[in-house]
Parts: C-alpha cells; structure tokens; sequence
C-alpha cells in the first residue's frame, strides 16, 4: 500500500506540473489537477494540504535534480573556470526542459512577494546558490585560478547574469541559440575574473 | 475640455498604476481603478478599451522615460564604456523607483506568454534594446575603446546581466545594496570587453 500511496503521490505532482505549465499557477485549481490525475479531492488532501504545498514540492525536486547535476559538475572538472563553465552548460539544457515550467515558477514567485511565509521557502534556495558560488569563487582565488575578487559581488554577478539570461531564453526563445550564447557569456564574465596566464 | 479630458486621462493611468502595485494586474479591476479614480465606468472606456490597453500605456509612458535618461547619459559622455557606465547607474535609479511595479510588469509579461498579440507589444521594446545596444557596441569597437567583440552576443549579455540583477533586486532587495553592487558587476563585464590602455 506504501508503494501505491507513493504512485499516486507522483502522479498528482506530474498533473499538477502540467496543468500548471498549461494554464498558468494561479488558473490552476485543485479540481483541475484532481481531473488531470484522475484522482478525488479526498486523495488530493490526503497528500497536499494545498495547491502551494504541492508547487513548493515541484521546485524542491526540480532544485535537488540541479543539484545533482552541479556536484557532478565540479567533481567532473579541476579547476573553478572549468566547474563554472560546466555548470553553465547545464543550466542551458535544464532551461530548456524547464522552459514550460519557468513562467509557472515566475509567476508563483512575484505572487510570493505578496505573502512572508511562502516568500522564505522560495528565496531560501536562491540565497543557497549565491552562498555557493561564494565558496566556490573562494576556491578559485585559493587555487590560484581567479584573481582576489569579491566573492559575494561576483557571486550575484554570477547568479544575476545566468538568471537574466534564463529569462531572456525563457521570454524570447527564438531570438537565438541561447545554450551557446548563454556559454559564451559566461565565458567572458569568468574570463575578467581569471589569472592572466604567465 | 481637452484639458480636462488630458487630466481624466492622466489620473486614470495614475490610479491603475498604483491599484496594479497593490493588488497585482490579474486580481486588479477595472471596477477597482475608478473607485480609485473617482470616475464612472463610462468615462473609463471613453479612455481606454480595456484594462490592458492601460497596461500597454503606463509601459509606454515608462520606456519612454528611461529612453530619454539613456539619450542624456550617451550625450554626457564620451566613450562607449562610460555611456554604458553612465545607463547602469540611471538603471539603478529607475529600479528603485520602479520597484512596486517591476513585480506588476512581471506578472503582465508572463500572462502575456499566452497571447500572441500582446506578446508582440511587449517584446518589441526589449528587442529595440537589444539593438541599441548593439549599436552602441559597434561605435565602441569603430571608436576603439572596445576589443572587436561579437556586438549581437554583447548586447544580449549586457542586457542579460542588467535583467538579472534587476530581477534579484526586485525579489530580494535586502540582500545588498544593490545599485552599487550594479555598478560593480557591470564595470567587471565592460572591463572585459574594454581594450587594454597601453
């Protein structure tokens, strides 16, 4: 029975992820991922309290995969350039699995605003990103790869420029090929904090 | 009565706006911005057709602002990098500012995803950005402060970095002083692109 519960707990999230990138989060009711799940609202209830504790599950799963593929990624590669230019090209392809689902998430965050609670669950794993490229650019300067740059500042500069280019992509997909644009201004952002080499 | 037609016209605009800021553009009214106008539903439409065509105009209304404060700092300045030095730190300003409505113009632009029509109004200012500001990138190359950089790939990374650090400002204002935290990530980027002085 634990392994049926199991199922149709995936199965709600599945629906839920697709009614979403369908209409929209806040178009979306509980009775129209009941529908898509084929499922009754008293199953629903018996596994999400609400609509927004099954959107933050989605973007807990979507941001374990992420950081899956990162640790993959440093372990991957030797020196903090190389890591970060490794994680870009995962960033490309993420978005665009994510793409139907990354104006969900916008939308569900500039709703969040509205609400201190939910606010916290979803800035938390936004603050984790720029801690860790904190630590990492950290690395870079201790390894000798990067020059002694501020590593907060870079950090969001980091998060800042791969965000907007998400966006971009995201908003405006066929204005170019954004997985290599987005490795190529990268690549320049973390050329002008590197070592020139001797 | 042109004038006081022009005036009816105005507050309207200015009520939508601060009624959107509040409540957000999807759960805002039109029965909600006269009430806050003080005017009948018929003078509404004498003005505008829809909530949208409101939209579209205070998104007019304020590129054509920011339009003119970046014709000013190109005018003020000399080379291409302290232009674009110059229109970081008008960004800073305007998203100060701006920021009760940028998370309203979020929200429009993800809705608008679903409707072609309104999409094309709302990309065509971002693509003539984009194009400004590889332009801008060309003088710097013909005028020699910048290296021979690919001007299409630039724009989009400059633009790129400007909307992110825009977007975590928004979402996350406490995190640091943003505006100058701007400034810095910019003058990283344009260092990269900037020939070295000999």
């Amino acid at each position: 029975m634990q392994n049926r519960s199991a199922q149709t707990h995936q199965r709600i999230l599945d629906a839920a992820l697709a009614v979403f990138a369908q209409s929209g989060y806040e178009a979306s009711s509980v009775a129209d991922i009941c529908a898509a799940a084929g499922v009754s609202k008293g199953a629903f209830f018996h596994h999400f309290p609400t609509k927004q504790a099954i959107f933050l599950e989605l973007l807990e799963v979507w941001l374990a995969a992420l950081d899956a593929s990162m640790e993959t990624a440093r372990g991957e590669t030797n020196t903090v350039p190389q890591a970060i230019m490794q994680m870009t090209g995962l960033m490309s392809s993420v978005s665009q699995s994510a793409s139907n689902y990354l104006p969900v998430f916008l939308e569900f965050w500039t709703q969040a605003s509205h609400d201190p609670a939910v606010w916290q669950a979803v800035i938390a794993p936004y603050h984790r990103y720029q801690a860790y490229f904190a630590g990492l650019i950290q690395e870079g300067v201790a390894e000798g790869s990067l020059k002694p740059v501020n590593p907060d500042l870079s950090a969001r500069t980091i998060v800042g420029l791969a965000v907007g280019l998400l966006l971009q992509g995201v908003l405006d997909p066929g204005a170019t090929d954004w997985a290599q644009e987005t490795q190529h201004s990268m690549q320049m952002l973390i050329d002008s904090f590197m070592e020139v080499e001797s």
